[in-house]
């Protein structure tokens, strides 16, 4: 144990399940963290002192008497605003619900529960989940964005405020704010984690995530709150199952098996094809260089594959926000007419836009986007594919940067996993983006698992500590 | 049309449909009545005036260019506030509730508006829809109570500040404010119309229903708000349809055919033999009262018939408390230990009395249950029973009144509706409550408006005015 204590959700429950820590002594270690780092950070628009306590005594007491409910055990989590927990409030970043008491918990909160995670309290989101600057700050430099809209999310877990926690994507709200603040992001699957309880933004689009410090604490997190919802009928029946066993297994050969057998061959989506007139060429060095380190670390150049995306992609992003747009006007139409104050700029103007919007377009862009499904389905059967996380390191703080990277996953609903990877030249976090196919999240968190793996055990990446100490 | 306007959504909907009202004039009466009333009532939590007169001016223009959506185009109703109404705050007679803004409608409410119903407002209930009595005051004398839990409802349907309105009933919650208050109810049978969006509070026991001025009106308002609902899986796939038009039906008959082949034949559960012990000796002439005119009407002996209940329903009320206070400590328990000053007396005793049910206890009230279902079927066979509303004229307003005469028929599950058939000697409301067989409200409601029909035409039950002008 660090002094400071773990920062994995892996660290954490080995120490636990050894009876080296108790959930009680980690949550107090998250509490100094959040005393120490939240008035420069904001990552938190409730922290629930009393009630995680309690949560983190019975889970002690219940270590006691021999009851461990696995690796979630005691393990402190933060749940984005937009999402309900039961008797706090549930804001989503607007003035007038900051008050509006959630009577239930979502079910993926519930899910938590039910596998002994703490809940600690609500995290920033930005109004509604769209692109308006929270009041949240980057922990690696005060100045710039956390990204968004699950800023507070990504600030929590970069800081160890939390050691997980559950995010929104719609567009880039979960890839980007982890890329951002330097941990890691699951987008699972549309559908494959239920949205009761969840403030719809647009709902053909929106998907319930996770961030954490490593792949593996990913999987913990996704297994028990994938899978079938009776109150969201909208949810897949298909559960996430053996995710951690098969990361452990994979790792296990790497130690037995010659390198060349078991390191990762996603094919990698080439930025001069698609990315690369987007991204900043920091970025587009990173991926150069990630692209070397792979074919290094594998000592062959068969490794790395590069593809070439559908035609369809061209489109990707104006269809994108035609739905988005359409579906945000139908959550939010009626209530921006009452309460035109509520509404800050960005989120107000995607939803007039959203009321303008020919029913041809909206439906244009529905088949597009089953089109460009069936291409991916016969794309992917090679590969994941590599892909950048962002555009570029985390921006000024009156923005929250671009979801550009990340739209194109978000509209075909298929599994991205983001790994923090380099550091830019000014020493904020660069994040690869790696893309599955559908329903495939335990090969993707699988590969993502012997990437992060490899790359750490090279030495090409070297995490930093946080500059705010 | 009175100078006052309609009291009814039957003569509302008559002159709308002729052209001779509009909603938003017809809204504009209810508030005028909102305002004179109001402040010595107190029957609303939030009255929603920029709401309601947006909606009744949509609903005009729709009139104007031809649609009409049916008997409830355009009458204004209020919603118990522990029903979810779109951006309205859901208090449920908490404090710290008192901000809690819903995102969406409760489906009965999104039904109601389907349907062309005003939503006026949030009226009052007791706390968390239990016993602890209510700011509101009796319109027909201001020292008693208007009977709870739906208080604000009933009130408020009493003075014509709305023409209809949704209310709950675990125990006695609909029928006693409505019978207390001089207005018409429907407790429909369990799971008949969805609890999506509503507070629980004993989840086999709850029960939402509708209140008005005449029986007609209770199935116009029954009619849109039952039936399957996606989000609500207890909520029963049978509709209630043909009401309205069954009642019309036979109606029309009575003036065609001689007196004895149309009058309403209620089984009698004769005072005596269960509910005499208990209710007073005033609502005993009443009821004795009600028997005499039902057989004159009939000119014959053999019309009411009386009937013994299976001997089950001695012990009805402990096991209908067994099972509203576990079901209440499973909703609340975890609420009241962070929150115990949120809970007047009356609601945390029963909550700690649920805490302290022995499990077998539970059990025993739950097989009772389904036994009584089983004989109650068979006697059903028979007839609607007749029997008294309340065991008593409103008393003073420190208590909300018995549910003495409800809890058999909330326990059973089976529907019930509640006439105001005469006055107390001080003035105040007294009703009965007729019952009928689960899932057979078409023919109860049929019958009930031929006893109101019967009962006004021979002038055996005279409306009085409100005292408050």
């Amino acid at each position: 144990m660090t002094p400071d204590g773990p920062r994995t959700i892996t660290a954490a429950a080995e120490l636990i399940r050894r009876g080296d820590l108790t959930p009680s002594e980690l949550l107090e270690q998250c509490l100094a963290r959040i005393d120490r780092y939240e008035p420069r950070v904001k990552a938190w628009v409730v922290v629930d002192r009393d009630g995680a306590r309690e949560q983190a005594e019975r889970l002690t007491t219940e270590l006691k008497a021999g009851t461990n409910r696995g690796p979630l055990h005691g393990i402190p989590v933060g749940i984005k605003d937009i999402i309900d927990v039961f008797d706090l409030p549930t804001g989503c970043g607007s003035k007038l619900w900051a008050n509006s008491v959630a009577r239930q918990d979502a079910t993926c909160v519930s899910r938590l529960r039910q596998a002994g995670a703490v809940i600690v309290g609500k995290t920033v989101t930005t109004a509604f989940a769209f692109l308006d600057p929270p009041p949240t700050r980057n922990p690696w430099n005060l100045e710039r964005t956390p990204g968004g809209s699950s800023s507070g999310s990504a600030a929590a877990v970069a800081c160890g405020m939390c050691l997980g926690a559950l995010g929104t994507q719609t567009g880039g709200s979960l890839t980007r704010p982890a890329s951002f603040c330097g941990v890691y992001s699951l987008k699972p699957t549309w559908s494959r984690v239920s949205v009761n309880g969840v403030l719809p933004f647009s709902t053909t689009l929106d998907h319930v995530g996770v961030m954490a410090n490593c792949v593996r604490d990913l999987a913990i997190l996704i297994e028990p709150i994938a899978g079938h919802d009776p109150d969201d009928s909208s949810a897949s029946w298909r559960p996430v199952s053996d995710c951690v066993s098969r990361i452990d297994e994979s790792l296990k050969r790497t130690a037995e098996q010659s390198r060349d057998d078991w390191l990762p061959r996603p094919g990698y989506v080439h930025t001069a094809s698609f990315f690369a007139e987007t991204v900043a060429p920091e970025v587009a060095e990173f991926m150069d260089r990630i692209d070397r380190d792979l074919k290094s670390l594998a000592h062959s150049d068969a490794v790395v594959r590069r593809s070439v995306l559908p035609a369809g992609f061209a489109d990707i992003h104006r269809h994108h926000r035609t739905i988005m747009a359409v579906e945000a006007a139908e959550v939010h139409g009626r209530r921006l007419a009452r309460h035109p104050d509520d509404y800050p700029p960005r989120i107000r103007e995607l939803i007039e836009e959203g009321q303008r919007v020919p029913a041809t377009e909206f439906r244009a862009a529905r088949l597009a986007r089953d089109r460009l499904d069936e291409d991916m389905t016969s794309f992917h059967q090679l590969e994941p594919l590599l892909t950048p996380a962002t555009v570029s390191a985390a921006p000024a703080a009156d923005t929250t940067g671009s979801p550009w990277c990340n739209v194109p996953w978000s509209f075909l609903g298929v599994p991205t996993v983001s790994l923090p990877l380099g550091w830019s030249a000014d020493g904020l976090p660069l994040a690869v983006q790696l893309v599955g196919a559908q329903w495939a999240e335990d090969s993707l968190l699988t590969r993502a698992a012997l990437v992060e793996h490899v790359f750490r055990l090279d030495g090409a990446f070297e995490p930093r500590p946080l500059p705010l100490d």
